[in-house]
C-alpha cells in the first residue's frame, strides 16, 4: 500500500474516531498518527470543549520523541488558537511532525491559519483530502460557524388558508399521520426544540421525537420553553428525557447564543404562532417548514401572526427547496431569499 | 360501407353540427337523417333556447313524408318534453322515423324518457354510440344539469401564510407571470367572471382573459360585479368586450340561477376575499384554485375571511386534485370533499 493510500485509510479511520466525541460547541475531530512508512502509531479524538484536541490526544499516547518525522492525519485543519488548550499547530511542530494531512479547512476567524503556521515551520501540509466526507461530518458545526449561531428551522402546520386552528382553538388533527411522522423525524435531527408557554399550556406537548409506534428516537432535542408562565407540574414536558430550559423569550439572539454555547447546532422552533412569528420578525430563520393540510378553516387563529411588513416591497420572499406530498398533506420546505 | 359505419360517420358529423350552436342554457345538439341504406338526407342543429331542436331542424329540411323509414342520428337522446318547442320524440314518430341512434342519454328530469317513448311507438332505438365523445362535447352542460347551477371555481392568490396583500393593501405582484398566465387561460374557459366592488375599486381589473402578450383570448367570460357601490366611469371593466352585470350579491344561489339562464356553464370567482369567502360559506364552490406564492406577509389582509367554522370538526376538507409548479409559485387545485 502506498503512503497516499495509507493516509486516505487513516483519514477514514479519523472520521470514525471523530464521531466518538460529542456534537456540540466544538467540532468533532479525529486524528491518526502515521509513521513515515504508513504504519499507525496512535489515534485520538476530541471529547468536547475544554478537553484536548484530537491531535494532542493522539500525541499524548506516544512516548516523548516518538512522533518525530511522523505524519498527522486530521479531519479538520489543526488550530492556530490558544483557548482552553494551546494551538495544535504548535504542539505538532514541537513534537517534530513532518507532514500534516487534513480534510476540511478551519473556518474560524480566531482558530484558522494552522496550516500556514505549520508550513512556515517547514512541515509538509496537504489539505482537502476526502474533503466532502469531512464536510458532511461537520456540516451542522460548519453552519454554526458561518451563521455565528445555531441553524434555526421554524415549523408550522396550517390549513390551506393559513389557519392553525378553528375559531375555538381546536386543531387536532389538521395534518395526517404521515406529516406528523415527518415532524418527529426532523425533531430527532435537532439539538433543541422551542415552544411557547401558550402552546405548552394549551396542547401539553411532550416535545419528544417519537417513532410512529410511540417509542423515542435515540437522539432527543433539548426542550426549551419561551415565556414567563409556569410549566404545570403535570405537564408532559416534565417527562421529557432531557430537562427543559425556560427563557423569557425577550432576547432571541441571546437565547440562540446560549443554546450554541450548550452545543446546539440545530434548533427546531415548533410553536405556536407567537413564537414562529417572533423568530421570523427577528430574521432569525434559516429554514421554514410549512405542513399544508387540504382544508379551509377561516377565522382568526392564524398560523403566522404579524411580521411587521407594512407594504408589499417588504415581503419576505422564500426559495422553495422542496415540495413533498405526505399523505393528504403537503410539505413546503423553504429558505429565506436573502440571508437574514 | 355498412349501415353501422354510416351511422358512426353520421354521429361524428352530428358532433360537428352541434358545435354550430351556442354553449348555453340548452345543450349543443346535432342531428343527421340517414336513409335506410345509409345516405345522408338532411342535417340539423340546435341554435339555442327557443329555437328548433336539432332533430326538428333536420326534419324541417325535408319535404313532408320524405323522412318515413329513415334513421335519425342525434348527439343527445331526443327529448320527451314540451317546452317552448314540442317533444322531439313525438316529432320523430310523426315523421315516420324508423330508427334513432344517439350518443348521450338525456339527464334531465323533465326532458328524459324520449328513448322509451320512441320504443313504445315501435321505433328501433340505440343509445351510447360514440358516447364518450358526446359526453366530452356536453361536459359543462351535463355538469350544470347535475348541479342544477353553473360549476363554480373560486380562485385566489396568497402568500404561503394565507395573506392576499401586505398591511397597506399592496399586493402586486405576489405571484409571478406563469401563475398569472395560468389564471388568464382558465378565465378563457369560463362563461362568467365574478369580482366584488371592493376589488374593482381597489385594483381596477379588466376581468378579461388575456394571452401573455396582452391580446384577448377568443372567448371572454361575462364580467359580473357584486356589491352596491358604483363602478367608476373610467373603470377598465367598462372596456371589457362584454358588458358587465352588477348584482347586490345578497342571494348567491339566485345569482347563479340567473347566470345559468343566461347560458353560463362555468363561473370563475376571482376576488376578493369577501366574495371568495361568501361563496365558500354558502357551500357553492366546486373547485378551489389557490396560487401560493413563496413569500410571507403576516398582517391582517387575509386571502380567505371568516367561513363560519366554529370548531375543527366543521373544517372544510378538500381533495387535492393537482399540484403544479408555475415558475416560483405553486398552484393547488382542490375540490370540496363532500358535495356542498
Amino acid at each position: 500500500m502506498s503512503v497516499i493510500d495509507a493516509e486516505r485509510d487513516a483519514m477514514r479511520r479519523a472520521f470514525e474516531l471523530a464521531l466518538g466525541g460529542p456534537r456540540g460547541e466544538n467540532p468533532q475531530v479525529g486524528a491518526v498518527l502515521l509513521s513515515a512508512t504508513g504504519e499507525v502509531l496512535a489515534e485520538g479524538w476530541h471529547r468536547g470543549a475544554g478537553t484536548a484536541h484530537a491531535e494532542v490526544d493522539a500525541l499524548s499516547k506516544l512516548p516523548a520523541g516518538a512522533a518525530r518525522g511522523a505524519t498527522a492525519v486530521v479531519t479538520l485543519e489543526p488550530c492556530n488558537h490558544t483557548g482552553r488548550t494551546g494551538p495544535c499547530a504548535v504542539a505538532l511542530i514541537e513534537a517534530g511532525i513532518a507532514r500534516v494531512v487534513y480534510a476540511v479547512a478551519d473556518p474560524g476567524d480566531a482558530s484558522s491559519g494552522g496550516g500556514e503556521r505549520l508550513r512556515a515551520a517547514g512541515v509538509d501540509v496537504v489539505g482537502g483530502v476526502l474533503e466532502e466526507d469531512g464536510i458532511r461530518l461537520l456540516e451542522s458545526w460548519l453552519t454554526v460557524q458561518r451563521l455565528q449561531r445555531p441553524h434555526v428551522t421554524v415549523k408550522w402546520a396550517q390549513s390551506l388558508d393559513g389557519r392553525a386552528a378553528a375559531s375555538d382553538g381546536t386543531s387536532q388533527w389538521i395534518t395526517g399521520p404521515e406529516a406528523r411522522a415527518d415532524v418527529h423525524l426532523r425533531r430527532a435531527d435537532a439539538d433543541a426544540i422551542i415552544a411557547g408557554t401558550g402552546t405548552v399550556l394549551a396542547d401539553d406537548p411532550a416535545l419528544t421525537a417519537r417513532r410512529p409506534d410511540g417509542t423515542l428516537y435515540e437522539h432527543q432535542p433539548r426542550p426549551v420553553v419561551l415565556g414567563t408562565r409556569a410549566v404545570p407540574q403535570e405537564a408532559a414536558l416534565r417527562r421529557h428525557p432531557r430537562p427543559f430550559m425556560q427563557d423569557e423569550g425577550e432576547d432571541l439572539p441571546d437565547l440562540l447564543d446560549r443554546l450554541r454555547q450548550l452545543g446546539a447546532h440545530r434548533v427546531f422552533v415548533e410553536g405556536g404562532p407567537t413564537i414562529a412569528s417572533a423568530f421570523l420578525r427577528a430574521g432569525l430563520v434559516d429554514e421554514v417548514l410549512v405542513y399544508l393540510a387540504p382544508t379551509l378553516l377561516g377565522g382568526d387563529r392564524l398560523a403566522v401572526g404579524d411580521l411587521g411588513i407594512p407594504t408589499i416591497s417588504a415581503q419576505r420572499r422564500l426559495d422553495v427547496r422542496a415540495i413533498e406530498r405526505l399523505g393528504d398533506d403537503l410539505l413546503v420546505v423553504a429558505t429565506p431569499k436573502e440571508a437574514p
